[in-house]
């Protein structure tokens, strides 16, 4: 008999957007259950929070400090078993350093942290406790992304030579931000979200799945970042020129401006024979263009794919799956690489295939060079 | 502290595909929590089953009598709340009925039973019973298809005169059931399905789309039942004439040997002043066409949608929901209507939005008129 | 030094639509020039019709009789060399007639004639001059229907047996015909149209479009044929079971009360193997579906295609052509096979590739059958 | 009595692309009549294509100034009127030089030069000549295109915030000029070409569409320009950023080796309160965003456009429309202005829209400094 793995949650209380996200996320294959939570900085609001969700009141916690000492003590077959971290990047170091020396396990949201030198330091803690890390960098979940990443890993196109990684989104396009949008407040405030607003929310995002899809890195790159809301404090726009190691080019760009646009991430990605594309709000199919043969389109749950892909999907093609599934997937490989741990097994790269402190650390370099770049006169930055 | 609804199962042991299903919409929302399951004939199967899914050995039943007995006996605070019968047609009536009979709330998948006798017969049971019950049409639950349906009923595009429905995929376009495919093999076989084949596993859906979306009856129709490939034992095919209640035509066509496609339903409806288009493998757009202003593309998760289908959604728009979140639809609101029934209040129309007992009759009346139709050299059956 | 092939234009005066389509596709690939024609039936209106398209007074007739006879008494290498018909359908018999009575070829629209006894008629007439008689059915001018056809024939897909052939429509969505619509009030009149409105004037390009693609006959057909807008003479919306020669069957609708839809013209056909999808909205691409491969899209102008539908397109994918190039296509082909004639040369293949008047035939008998189909009792009427 | 205006074309014998585009553009609304040509710096080539075209030898010259000089003797009612200019980049300075000094109208396809100082040159040519001149910047005669324009201009969007134009081919993803490909042989020659490969032939589409468009300039840029395939020596590639007068950013890429795209060009332009999409390769439609309506999709030939963009069409929404009549609309438009100019009326603006010798010079500086740019380690280079 199999039991689901314990987790508790930092963050994520009533009216939040994406700790209920991680909760479905972490739902859907009925391989975990949440045990605890210090959903809120109010007791009494964590304690409510918690009710809601079916929690006993006793698993509810004022702070992460409390949730992490006091669940400690359980016994270690009712304690909760890993921390998934929910609250605004300013929040995120603290609760995963002392989950991590604690022994739990810890699955993060992105931006891995509020600075560059916090995701350094935490890469190290992490290193240390030889425990497992996921930073949930969704996007990288969905099946077509997988199929996206093996066909260029496979050679289908031959080297790659161009790459363009778009994320549009709209909702901030006035000064929602004054009017009490509370998902709007944190991320455009410096002391919650860090240097970066467009560029660290989604912008992370980009620099993520181009480098997850293509295996390459980016080596320097030349931003022009725009702030068009008056009286906001952190940039809503960023256009950006990439180079990556090995001599491919590429375009990044995110915005938060870019009126009407829901939330259209998309990527293209172009070698010597091919190309392939991408787009976020039609997730289940994969453009491929060839030089000599017509177009296609690689469909989710369809038997054409590399097993990484099909391993992602769970219901047949036609039957669409969305944005909560793959962020089911990493929560699905992060419990597999969790339960691996406990039974000493080497995990399967199969399913231990999300995305770790490593992609935290390289994101958050990424915010810094790219703010930096949007500030500089000189026309390249290296990302190092 | 809100406790979760407690699920017992019919069906869905390892291996089956719908019972899966019917676990993860169960699942996503955090409202229901599966207890116990008869999930195969064989004992040691629904043991294996169970194990696999964290139940402990005394809740994996060996037929649904006995988990119906078994868990009636237990405390009221711990047996299960519902049954979710996820088992082929043939075995669909004799769990509800005993479920209903002996205080237990029902989830049905569909068609609701294996004989248009049978379903008037349960339609009976449950009335009698005062109990929930609901038919898993589960593209019903789709946000679009709320919208569609709200957009109608508000008389956005006048009288009703044309609907198309079609529902093509290609998966059975070789004789599959032949070489072990399990989920062929049922549904091709006239003692697990009944009458009918596809036209009751997805004309039946087609059908049941149209009604929902138009809240119009087909009175009358004109069918052509193919049965292409060879040693097949039921339909494969069929294309329908459809004349509404009201004076509305259609079409309904019905295929799983429509090489190539996946699981393509959709519907297209046109009145005096506007149509609609809505596409389940695209499930978050709705296309509206208007006699005398542009195109628009309605999307689910904007604040643009009738209330019914932003109720029906979870996250924001550009991040797409699916096949799973519809059905997690049918669960959600049937999970209330559960809710209500045991505190007594009355239902908010707004969730008490299900497929019901009524559907399902009306769904074998479709199957036993279409394939009567099939055989007449009349030009028209009535559905009565 | 190569000339021009001389055209004289039936039809087509100031505010005419098919008759400038008929012009415009003429002049596009060089080879066609309007030399004469008997644009209206008043000869101040045909003059005034001809001033306007840089034609001479004394080569724009009253008449198609004054035309043909005048014409006939000029100068072989004056006179011009065929007849284009762009009446309505009550006008095409006539100056057809007579035209090859006098030796000029024709090329008229469609359908073809004014009843089924024309068409039969014409067939013959057009049998003893021998010479070159083309009806534009202009959809099949498409580079991707061409291709569709090659993809058919040559075994593609196997053995067909499913076709679905859609034109909705809106525009007769009200009683425009009432206000002055001149378009709409030919084809809306009992004695300018024929026995049929919506299924004549554009049931019949459906119907030479699945036969043309197919390569199949319709054998059988049960029609549910509707008129909506009240006070309408002729029939706005029909719906049609097929069934095919060898065993195929089919849907056909065809409406002009479908609101919002444009000239929404699209076929599926679906084989043993796989199948294919054309849009006349977006032309330049062809969808291909496969039982063990994934989707495919095939692009007009690519080096993909076969032979005869390269020769249909003049510019390199990517770069669209549209309804113009199509119907030009058309006009080309003729244009060919004229010289062909003039030259004693057998043309090739797949330049004489236009519909003729067996197409016509096969139109109108097509149209007489499905509007009695539509009064019949009987399920199913034979096409013969 | 209205007459065809005369053109005499210089390039465009056998096997040229762009000439045959030009005729059929000049053809297709019969205003425009081909009488004589310099269609090959060979005498007999040139003969030989004049042949096949249907003109006299005596109008078929050998070079551009024989046929100016040749034609400037006929009768002013026989002689060509305007000059069409289809040679590759290096001979598009000395026949529009000629033809404007003798009297002839121009019509040339782009870029306007051999280098921005030609374009000039030419730009004073023009002016001091008091001709019509027209410039092929041909995707601008694309109905939705002119659409896009007025909505703009008409504040619908608010002010502009960004713009994302994108020009993505990918038939120079091999060394094609080093295996005979004449279209690939010239472009790819500094020597005919110019300073730029891709940046000059379809970047300067890119730009000219931009600026089109959103009646926006172009203040500065940061280019990173690549060629990738070994032994070209042009570029293939590039990225740019861009920022316009009034604050507007921008990106701008273009490619020739982006494996498996045709011809995609497409511009997204997004305003304070809403923005735009339209891609060419289904030009018909205009994509329309908001931030508190539904999306919208504009239709080519539908009542909703503005009278700008329904001049640009031909037949009805639905009837799609192309590349060629969007370029016919150049010629439409500039042989509307020639007659004007004959008869000394001022035209009407809705038709006196056409890219003129400024948007040439336009062009051309944007070459220059987009080239420079690449070279640079500056990040901006103003562009003046």
């Amino acid at each position: 008999m199999k039991h689901k793995l314990r987790m508790g949650m930092v963050g994520g209380g009533q009216g939040a957007f994406i700790g209920a996200v991680h909760r479905m996320a972490a739902a859907l294959d009925g391989e975990i259950e949440l045990v605890c939570g210090a959903f809120s900085s109010s007791p009494e609001k964590s304690k409510a929070s918690g009710a809601e969700l079916g929690l006993a009141p006793d698993r509810c916690y004022g702070t992460f400090k409390e949730m992490i000492q006091r669940e400690k003590r359980l016994r270690p077959d009712r304690r909760m078993q890993f921390v998934s971290i929910v609250t605004p990047n300013h929040v995120h170091f603290a609760p995963a350093k002392m989950a991590l020396e604690n022994g739990f396990h810890v699955i993060c949201d992105k931006p891995v942290a509020f600075s560059l030198k916090e995701a350094i330091a935490l890469e190290k803690i992490v290193a240390k406790s030889e425990l497992v890390f996921a930073l949930t960098h969704n996007y990288t979940g969905y099946p077509m992304v997988k199929q996206a990443r093996q066909m260029v890993r496979h050679g289908a196109f031959g080297q790659i030579r161009k790459v363009v990684v778009e994320y549009p989104q709209g909702w901030l396009s006035t000064h929602v931000e004054a009017s009490g949008n509370k998902q709007a407040s944190w991320r455009t405030d410096p002391s919650k979200s860090g240097i970066a607003g467009a560029m660290g929310d989604i912008g992370t995002h980009a620099e993520n799945l181009a480098e997850y899809i293509t295996g390459l890195k980016i080596s320097e790159l030349c931003a022009d970042i725009s702030t068009f809301v008056p009286g906001r404090l952190l940039d809503d726009d960023g256009n950006v020129l990439l180079r990556f190691e090995g001599g491919a080019k590429g375009i990044l760009h995110a915005s938060q401006i870019s009126a009407g646009e829901e939330n259209n991430l998309n990527i293209r990605v172009y070698g010597e024979k091919g190309g392939l594309e991408w787009r976020q709000m039609e997730p289940n199919s994969l453009v491929v263009r060839w030089l000599d043969k017509p177009v296609e389109i690689y469909r989710a749950g369809t038997p054409h794919l590399y097993p990484e892909a099909l391993a992602a999907g769970r219901i047949p093609g036609g039957h669409p799956e969305g944005y909560l599934e793959a962020f089911a997937n990493i929560y699905k490989n992060f419990a597999y690489c969790v339960r691996a741990h406990a039974e000493g097994r080497k995990p399967d790269p199969i399913h231990a295939d999300f995305p770790t402190i490593q992609d935290g650390v390289r994101g958050m370099r990424f915010i810094e060079k790219v703010i930096a770049s949007g500030k500089s006169k000189a026309k390249w930055v290296k990302l190092g």
